[in-house]
């Protein structure tokens, strides 16, 4: 059997408390649909009594088709009382980049997805500085310049949550934004806006972590990946990384070795969510690799 | 649901040609006789068309026994042309160590077993010389040691494996052995010794392999746990790991830093193995972490 | 010139504030007395304005003798206001290990003792438990246990400086002592005790860091092994490592990963000070590696 | 002090047999000119009776000239026998990037370079495909496509080695350029072309590395960077890094996964380079980081 485009793959992630019979049931029904299972990974948090599936489908020779499908997973997982959600390859999640004047994160993102490593529709880029303009229009990328002052911020986000509406995107990446997202917006992304945070969390919280690392003398920095939520730097964490500095770095250095790890980190963790690798649960990620 | 006793668990591995409705067949069965899946990886090499499961199960309430559930297993394999084994965790293996001089890796094997890092029983160690026989018999294992000199290796090997068959040995870990199996030995316990080498093979295959990485000028070395076959340095790969050297490094440092290597990669290795992580296809490895 | 036997060997540490000359100055005050420089390394803080040395030299043909090589040293640093210190090959420092009862990082210093990895003597081990007196003995090394209990905590200090005063120890090792040392023991020994906290610091400060790493769902575990002070975790860091972890772990899991953590890096640390590669400046280290 | 314009720092690189008294000789003649010595590491390669010096100068208090200088540098070679080189910071390095049609290590490099991190001029890029021009011309360099055949390899060579004699080119980096040099190019660049071989060599040297790995089943892949030989994947190695992989990567993964190493490792290759830190030594090279 020839690997299968991927648009005719699509993606089912299950979570639910742990229960006897439920692996059973679901894979009994989608063979019962013509379903051919390409990979599955499940994950049981025994501490928590908690059960985490993906389940990556052939739908090539569904019996039935995607309305009895989703009908029959939608039965199951009454039984079982899952949270279940399905995927379809052939449609590419839309993905709206924010920046403020740093390229490198931003320049990576594109480069990726040109080179076909990010399997989705990238329509526009918002920042609140011009700089990164010429930067963006050449992908055929449309660049939304929303300047911030003291008084507008709120007002700002609005605006910018009109586009991402307009745009229908599902996916926010915080590309170094350097912004605080209002409450409001948090809420009403949750879960679909990924933040890169430039240490190794939870050390080095807040501003300026190079410094703070410089300052602190430690032998090793990091990046992080994670869900933004309304607490800073507390959501979910995603993806890390972490590279070796000695005294001989200055807070320069490490903001240049910093580049290279944000930028890898940050594209590691969108390429997982935008193939719908990652679950959340509570403050924390199952990420099925 | 508490995390249940290892020893109430059991692990099934199947390996197949990919074929629709296995996965749907397996959990069907697994559930009709009261098999609750605790975990569940697979992976299908989509180039060799060719499928692979491990299902980590809860025994504990089941409704058949150990007899129905094997027949049963044994049925489904057949329908699918599977190869199936199933370990009972219940059942340690028995693991004999086999050495040279070096006790840096057997050092850490045992050390790791006594803190029960390593699910299995040591009998006994072997080895060519009688230099480590102190580190062993205060662990309350047997040392046994048989020799080699120019005429007697063919010999001494029928020896070793006759000491093997009689403590009924699962798994062969060459610690720095540094003696080259007969194919017979091979052949006999294929699938079964673990080897570790002490380069990133394929680089630096043959002897003295710290010599060869710093006659080259290499920037990382490595080691290397391999399933030893009768072509020497040429078996499925189970684990590697490397770390940084620079031109400061001498030889002796190289064998100084390697030495962490070597126990980390093969002990590593060997929990996989007595994990039944490992399933062997051709000349390479699934490695179900 | 054939390398040189270590024990004709020294080392001389400098630091200072940054001055012009002083290269120049050491360099012709070592060659007029007839060392060979086997090694040098410096260092240049241009934001704190300070500079630092560490020399490796080769005292064999010498032409005046030790003393007046000594003299030699203290003028010029006395002209540029350094801090020098030599140690001399030949005398090997004296270490004390303190362990409360994890054996992972003791047995590893053992080991590496034994296989002439830590150039150093090891005359005693102090536990506040009885149970690791078996795994000490053996190496021929003095087993004290002074047991700690609600009210004689001061005391049992005063009582451990006691012994370690007698056998003149130069660096105290607390391989995952678990104790907090008082204030006095901190500055008597300042910059002579080596502790290993098994996290990433500063992230996860205090107890438990397995436990606090599980709760936030981080990515990747770390080790640290840095000076003690009286402000605990706060002490000049000297070495970190990480590994990767993932949903998977259990807190058990982080357990077993991290003993291998803190034994390389509590080891890497102890190697790093007993070779004077170490120079503390204010809350921070300059390793020459 | 405050750190100086790099502009006003040069780099002394030293080489000679092993002789007592060449570090005072050194340091005592650069204090005499009134360098100040910002920075200073050195190597003794105690096996081979090899020395090799990197010190970085601070000229602004220069007492003479640089003529004099020079001179005196030039005195003191003689007698010890040393290659020396002096590099200004003033004087930047004149790059050409050789391509075929792969983008990542190009714009790797490009990005890197607007972002301040290689210290060098980039006049142009060459190329046997038009399919880069349109990455390079917006960076403001020029684009020269020089097409290969079956018949005219060597005379392409010619007319390459014509450009970048025009443009007085320092240093040749073959960003995955996909084509072997001649033997004349390679002598008439020696140590001063860095490839990127997609593999750690020694291990899958030639062609399809990534195929190779798959094939072996290993562990980890790497990239490697070297300077170019006439002996094909032999040069000099600069710099390695590794990545891990498993049994659920393609090809196609390792070939994506890949891509990061290689510009990492390619662009720390030619930092290093760049900022006069490598010493070639017979087929190995000193890297002072």
């Amino acid at each position: 059997m020839a690997a299968p485009d991927p648009r005719a793959l699509a993606t089912l992630l299950v979570s639910c408390r742990d229960r006897r019979g439920l692996v059973a049931a679901l894979a009994q029904l989608l063979y019962g649909h013509g379903v051919n299972i390409v990979d599955a990974d499940q994950h049981t948090d025994s501490l928590a009594g908690y059960f985490f599936q993906r389940i990556h489908m052939d739908l090539r020779e569904l019996h039935t088709d995607r309305v009895a499908l989703e009908r029959g997973v939608s039965e199951v997982a009454e039984r079982f009382e899952m949270l279940t959600r399905i995927e379809y390859g052939e449609r590419q999640k839309r993905v709206a980049i924010l920046v403020s004047k740093y390229e490198h994160c931003l320049q990576d993102l594109l480069l990726r997805h040109r080179a076909g490593e990010l399997p989705c529709e990238i329509p526009l880029v918002i920042s609140n500085h011009e700089d990164l303009r010429a930067a963006v229009e050449p992908h055929g990328i449309a660049y939304h310049c929303l300047p911030i002052d003291r008084d507008n911020k709120g007002e700002q986000q609005l605006r910018m949550m009109e586009l991402l509406d307009a745009e229908r995107i599902d996916l926010v990446v915080l590309a170094r934004y350097m912004q605080i997202l209002t409450p409001e917006f948090c809420e009403a992304y949750a879960g679909r806006v990924i933040n890169i945070h430039h240490s190794f969390l939870p050390a080095f919280i807040g501003g300026k972590p190079y410094h703070q690392a410089h300052r602190r003398g430690v032998k090793i920095v990091g990046a992080t990946a994670h869900y933004a939520t309304a607490d800073l730097d507390e959501g979910p964490i995603i993806e890390q990384d972490v590279l070796r500095v000695s005294h001989r770095d200055s807070v320069n250095d490490l903001v240049r070795k910093g580049r290279d790890l944000e930028r890898l980190v940050l594209s590691r963790a969108v390429r997982l969510h935008l193939e719908d690798r990652i679950l959340i649960h509570g403050n924390k990620t199952v990420v099925f690799e």
